[in-house]
């Protein structure tokens, strides 16, 4: 997975408590255009601070960060260390600090151990390398399973080009923004007003359509840079280039983002709530994801058990307007409510068989009005309660 | 446990796979007063829709109740089926049929099994006593690990007043209403209307400040009869009387609204969230909603981790304004953030203790103005996602 006109690199500096990769830098030739989307979070981590600060100028270098620690609710101290860190780094590329931007996933409310950062930058620069970037995708895991990364590549403006991203997830995942870290990395000249349009059109089939707890991280983060190695005329006006920019990019978001899912913590099983037929674009909204966050459909999926009263009585407690008696369920094709009752146990021994057999959709059709909308999400395990009671020990 | 005036019985009506008490009711001499809430969802029980409309009269003299099947999700069959029953009952105590109000507890979506209720009737009626109520406290149980009665009594108009209720929770427990079943009996003499007020205004401190797992169910039910038998002047405007009967009211449902919470499905650990310092009343209530309800919270809960850094990020998400660096957390008596800063592992050790001593309070101060309110919850454990991926099996 390369993006000409980047290098990138990780390493172990010691922040992790159980040891591996866990710091990473990912660089461009020279200032690039660049666009980030935060957390909505009223607690904001000190990177987050940072970066967006340092992005209202739309350009920057360089990404540098780190697991194992947030530095959320770290205060003045976790800003200065995110200054100093992305100062000392700076001045090792030789480039000014403000296109440097920070980043950090981990434990909440410990100091950012900066000393530790600081002493691996100098072995993290010197192994800068073009074929970095799956490094990255490693050092960012917090409680992960596996990397996530995904690579399009495509003709755009004349010319082949690349479009790369990676992520981290697993916990705390909930719009908006929903995710931990995402960097997402282009060799197409964009400008970046257009890169930061692109981002936001992204999120509502990606990010802002995903969900493994309902809870939103303090530290969220995608960035999204474009170098313009590829050599293609500036994007920077709506335009079939645009377009087709913006599929690439949607269809990379979207993969990761259903790669984040699929990792979720402790998930074995991976599916799709679309509500059909409400009667407004909210209501449908708000309808998928009661369905999606319901512990109880949950615990249900993580057992392979058909229990569609929990979906009734999800929908029941969403703002939703409908007629109960009208509500038809399907699990992939398999129907096992039409009019709001049960088809029985034969169509629900059917349905199972969809649930044993790999990621599904769970179909509900309101029969309200014309408006439709989705969620991914994933199930609740034993493993995810073990997971996260022992997260800090 | 007697009310005088209101006699009761339960039995094993075969309704429950595993077998049991799963069949109960609860008669008063004659018609007395009568009033109810019940579940907002809009997926409502066949037994709900029947209750709503037979206590439009404000009187009722018998309940009956059945666990081991919701009649939710049931369509017109699920009407009748909960109409014959009560009709059939009626026919045996020489009542009438609207006088009789049904409630269900149990799987979702399937048939109602009238049979077996009404071939149970003539034993049930049989055995009726004032000493029975402990033994509907039985029979309503699901999940429950215990049954869940309080008793209060008081001299209100000169006279002694007995307060009962009874109910069963342990899972799909949310506002509004936060219960499945809860009755509750008293010899006063009161009216309807003063009934139906008082049971609002317990509420908020009861019922509609506990949760489970946020998943509102579809046969929330409370009913509150009151008999007249301890010979007090009816009490049917505000006065002394109406708050001495609406102060034991509050006791007896905020006694069982604790007891629900602290049988929580799977709960090791008994919590109450309490936010002050708050800019409304609504951010208040939706500030200790949000980290009552925060899976994450509730799993660091479960594994004794006082991981305050998910307190802070759950705040962050809730509709409550704030500043992050003024927030102050403590667990019980010992302070754990100061300033939206931890006070380190010594200040941990010694919140860990307040979580390993039994119930405990969350103290968060939001300092950005006067209101405080508040919410019961209980953790997330292994046995929470046992109990629901086999609930049906």
């Amino acid at each position: 997975m390369i993006v000409p006109g980047f290098t990138a690199a990780g390493t172990a500096a010691g922040i992790k408590k159980q040891g591996g990769l866990d710091l990473a830098l990912m660089v461009a030739e020279g200032p690039v255009a660049a666009a980030g989307v935060f957390t909505r979070n009223r607690v904001k981590a000190a990177p987050v601070l940072v970066c967006r600060e340092r992005l209202r100028g739309g350009k920057a270098q360089a990404i540098l960060v780190n697991s194992g620690n947030a530095n959320a609710c770290t205060g003045l101290q976790g800003r200065e260390d995110a200054k100093e860190t992305t100062s000392e780094l700076a001045h090792l590329l030789k480039i000014p600090e403000r296109l440097v931007l920070p980043a950090s996933t981990g434990v909440i409310g410990q100091p950012l151990p900066a000393g530790k950062i600081t002493a691996a930058l100098p072995a993290l620069v010197a192994n800068l390398r073009l074929e970095g970037l799956p490094e990255v995708a490693q050092a960012i895991m917090t409680t992960d399973t596996r990397p996530k990364t995904a690579l399009v590549q495509e003709k755009i403006g004349g010319r082949r080009v690349s479009l790369a991203g990676l992520a981290k997830g697993a916990g705390m995942i909930h719009p908006d923004l929903a995710t931990l870290l995402v960097f997402v990395f282009t060799d197409a000249a964009v400008s970046p007003k257009v890169l930061k349009s692109l981002l936001r059109q992204a999120l509502p089939v990606s990010f802002n359509r995903i969900t493994v707890d309902g809870d939103t991280s303090t530290n969220d983060t995608i960035l999204f840079l474009a170098g313009g190695k590829a050599g293609n005329p500036l994007i920077a006006a709506p335009g079939p280039e645009m377009t087709a920019l913006g599929e690439v990019l949607n269809q990379v978001m979207g993969d990761l983002a259903r790669q984040v899912v699929a990792d979720g913590e402790g998930a074995r099983h991976f599916y799709r709530v679309v509500v059909q037929g409400a009667a407004s674009p909210k209501e449908a909204l708000n309808a998928a994801l009661t369905v999606a966050l319901s512990p109880l459909v949950k615990t249900a999926m993580a057992g392979e058990d058909v229990n569609w009263g929990r979906i009734m009585a999800a929908l029941g407690r969403s703002s939703a307007r409908f007629d109960p008696e009208r509500v038809a369920i399907a699990f992939g094709d398999r129907q096992i409510v039409e009019n709001g009752q049960g088809l029985g146990p034969a169509a629900e021994d059917r349905a199972k068989k969809v649930m044993e057999s790999g990621p599904f959709t769970v179909h509900i059709h309101l029969h309200n009005g014309p408006f439709t909308d989705y969620y991914d999400t994933c199930d609740y395990t034993e493993d995810y309660i073990r997971i996260n009671a022992s997260y800090r020990t």
